[in-house]
């Protein structure tokens, strides 16, 4: 079972020349084999801030030893492709460069093949480390194309499993570098992982029912099959976006083109607690949005919609965001936002219209 | 466990005196039962058709040599309760007076205390038969209260489980009539049920599987308890209804009175195929409503409402119920349903409001 | 996902020619709907009963109102082939011939082929029905081969499923017979199967759940391939019988030609109590061994050795047999039922020996 | 459910004043958190290795940069009580001691209590390591009785669960280790756990199926009460022991005092090759033996007896290890060690004998 899994794991973040590992843990978790495999105490690492997951990310990387220039961005905006082409030209001694692809917080996407072209034009030779958590599976994502050398996602979001696995893709350049680092490390480490899984196992006991949900979740992602599914996503998520304007409110993300077609963040009017929001919403109308984190706290609830989803689904959280968003204190034109996303849902599934094009 | 199984389905059924009893079956098996244990061949009963539900009951019955007095009602109405009164006074030979609670084809609720009046008033001392499949465990009833003497439901229903099991509450009268009534039985045969019972099992292998899962759904609905429950169907079903009604559109039922708790059947305008708008509600929405059945084929469609749903459900169902239509080729006014419901919604289930009493 | 169901069941009864209806019901249902759609008030129908089984069906075809013929047969033995051939011969008015393909009670399998032969030399017309709860998918059976017109199977037994739903192979003159059949009936109609499985569906909610299961249980046969399936069973049931012999104790049957393949009733010495050695292999060993029935109670115990079992399991009843024996006063020598089916199971699993051969 | 979680496993560990932690990894997750947060690079620790267990502990100690002092133990021992003494004496420069409590390679119990007093009579203050994955919630473990600063087990083996969690019990006194200790660590930090679990929740997505399997496990054992659980795998242990002795075998532990509860280790007899026993074993009689691993591979097979388990599976294991053992060209006496543990288990299990006490 094991080898297949690899294999076919391999597929979604498009990695025909390195590996990808499976870790029993958190997504966290992964984010640590990376650093922790590759790098060393003091090297100097190139991250940006946006948002809370991208400074929990800055968080371990100084925690672990790293020596990190963080970029602070305005939250609503996501990885800073001019400073981070600046940074890597003043700063040649820059081993590793870090971005969130999909910032969960506040709903931002990233251009992770434009940090590449960033690092080309700076001929930096670091490594590109990617978090992917809240977007492998669902959003398009090409470890080999965009040359992301460790590439993270968990297993409770586009994978549509239970929390409990993180997977870890590895280009053949990262492969090397852990061969060379000297980070203490021995749960997460590399070559006991490879040594392993060369004959099919694991270093450890792996959460076998785990193994089984991912293999099931492989097999309905190619059955439905990669464009389609990362079309459904971009669809999803814009009807949601057409409801949040046609409500008047805004997203968090600046500009389109940041907008994450996995999560959307939406500030809550002047004057309303967007933690109220989530409160109602979950109390009365059985809706769990997601709380504004850290500083976008009540400024913020945010409706994701990735994974085993469709329209109607999407249309009840905007349904059920009016409704709290009014209890709340919010002026709501109930049914408004709801009726710009099913306008847009109808005219997008039209039989009449061409299919929706992957982005 | 039995034991208090069977003990607790009492509770449900409202029924201290007489017995209720677990058949591996679909609700059909319990109509066949009720009748095989307590009518004879030729017995006249008295019976009323306004669906197709209520139309089979009537074919079975015949087609088990009963002699059916079959009162056809308009579709979209109930037991009428004046016929019902005229011909058992008129005819005081009827054995048997048969009423479906809810007709899941036209989404008619009927009044089971007034059936009982109308036998009283006509001094008729005839077993008093009702079909509470769509309707026990979600909308009140009253077995004792409303001197129903075989009352029968099925796993898949209120007590939201898969299907396999139907119940069948049973009176002292029918008890006594069961033991002289002379129709062939065996599978369906109360004696062997009550001699199996009474001592904690049943006359041949019971699926063990559904009796746990009963045991859940009996703790679930105790837990919430019966009069919040059928407040809640009574809830979610009138904002349906108020959705229905601000797209311009007409249930089924042709007046409140008959206004179903657990289904709604809405007719669609003039033009439009009740059959087109369910084809495409599932396919291009995901959503499985229920089709129009034999006379009102193609001229409703229908939404369930009962069961382990929520108001952010409904909602969902009325946003693609509308999208359906739309697509179908009726004039919608997208939002416009949707709305009227969270504005009901948000009224009843406001913390400033009085607790929604049952009905 | 109906119509292959339905065709691969018809490989299970080896049925090409006729029909095979699945209801929700235990296997009584199917025996109720076997009778009831074929045969008319009255008919004269030879049966046999050798067992709580065998006998129970009896009960219920008086009830149903057949003029029944019924052999009694000392328990331990099985259908009597030559007292059929002459009841057949004298009295050619017999309608239909009842067979129990294994008999639970007693571990007593008949020669169902035998049956057919005895009609045939009788020039009997009657229709020929089989009760092959305990045998069908575990021990060959012949539906069309033998000439059976109505075979009985339920879920829980070879096809290792829960309990709750029957299914009834039958032939195509039992089809014919079934057109003019008149006793009442409705949940068991054959028609209304008919003309709903021809759709693809079910004349009443089915239990999706359970035909998800019969899905994946006719996929482990087929994947076994059924002479492996029947070849498996012989062995374990050898393996069994073995130890029984070996410990000094006798099964219920009294010969060979009668022994099950898929439960053996074992007689308990002189003096013991079967009962109490079924109740301390539950409540001590954990081990739920079959009590005696009817005229067998406290004579024997039973081991059922049928569905998704293997030699190790076989191994595990015996060795508790031994214990539960003991504590209940036998002499036994502990092991020495288990080493002979250990010595029996390494053979007939040894590489080196053929591969066992299906009966 | 978090809290209550927490609270209830301080009960299975025994842990009254400190903390218990819950990490999503496996076992070897808390053996590298038990060391990351409390050790400093280059720490001086003790550690004894006498089966594949206890070597990769002291493989990942020296690969996290500690200066192991690894006494080497003849396999089939356990942990050398004289020798931590003298070397503790010797060197008090010893920062932690570490004690593998049940080696599952060699099926050796080593005496954690007497580890403690070796440190206390050396005037030792190191912390006291242990990995408890296969001994805690099967075997008595004191942590605060016997002074055990860290407490590492998994969810896979006595307590019942798929792989996936691993949980660490800290003593106060290694929190306060923790407060200072200077290994770089992020996933595994305790203070992130700390204050994150005293809200009631966790530092990173929880796999929360799991944590309900854990509660599910946990009602388990208090239902059972955990010296009747202790006294559970004391009499399975010994059931099998007296098989193996029976057989003429040999447990790879060389003496009743370093005797598993939960794992046997069997030592095959000269000429046989084990890996072919567990082949065997998997292969033809679908029994999963643990394989010797490292230096004992093909020198040993072993029975895992804890979990989920009672007497007569542990009687179908004996009886699957003779078969595969004769397979393997072993003289085997089949059926004479389930017969000599079927002499124990009835015995201990008599109502007669006094309830069997916990160790």
């Amino acid at each position: 079972m094991t080898l297949p899994l690899l294999q076919d794991l391999r597929k979604i973040f498009k990695n025909d020349t390195g590996r990808v590992f499976i870790y029993p843990s958190s997504g966290t978790g992964a984010w640590e084999a990376a650093i922790s495999n590759t790098l060393n105490l003091g090297d100097r690492v190139l991250m940006s801030r946006f948002g809370q997951f991208s400074h929990l990310w800055v968080d371990m990387a100084k925690r672990l030893g790293l020596d990190v220039v963080s970029v602070d961005v305005e939250w609503g905006q996501g990885v800073p492709l001019d400073a981070y082409q600046q940074d890597l030209q003043r700063d040649p001694s820059i081993k590793a460069v870090f971005a969130t692809h999909n910032e969960t917080a506040t709903g931002v996407s990233s251009d992770i093949a434009g940090v590449r072209r960033a690092m080309n034009a700076a001929a930096s030779d670091a490594l590109l480390f990617v978090d992917g958590v809240s977007s492998i599976a669902s959003i398009d994502f090409q470890q080999e194309g965009w040359g992301v050398d460790l590439a993270v996602t968990g297993s409770q979001k586009g994978l549509m499993m239970p929390a409990g696995l993180s997977m870890l893709g590895v280009s053949a350049k990262a492969l090397d570098a852990a061969k060379s680092a000297t980070m203490e490390r021995c749960y997460f480490d590399f070559a006991d992982m490879i040594a392993t899984n060369n004959a099919g196992y694991f270093p450890y006991t792996p959460p076998v029912q785990l193994l089984h949900g991912l293999r099931a979740s492989l097999d309905l992602l190619f059955e439905e099959s990669l464009p389609h599914v990362f079309a459904r996503h971009r669809r999803l998520a814009e009807g949601v976006r057409r409801g949040v304007q046609a409500l008047g409110l805004d997203l968090y993300a600046v500009a389109p083109e940041w907008y994450s077609d996995t999560v959307s963040a939406i500030r809550v009017p002047d004057g309303i607690d967007g933690a109220e929001v989530c409160r109602i919403g979950f109390e009365r109308y059985r809706t769990p949005f997601g709380a504004g984190l850290s500083q976008v706290a009540g400024k913020v609830f945010r409706i994701g919609h990735l994974g085993d989803l469709n329209e109607v689904m999407c249309l009840s959280a905007l349904a059920s965001a009016e409704m709290s968003l009014a209890d709340a204190g919010a002026k709501i034109d109930l049914g408004a936002g709801t009726a710009a996303a099913q306008d847009y849902y109808r005219r997008a599934l039209s039989p009449t219209n061409p299919e929706p094009q992957p982005v």
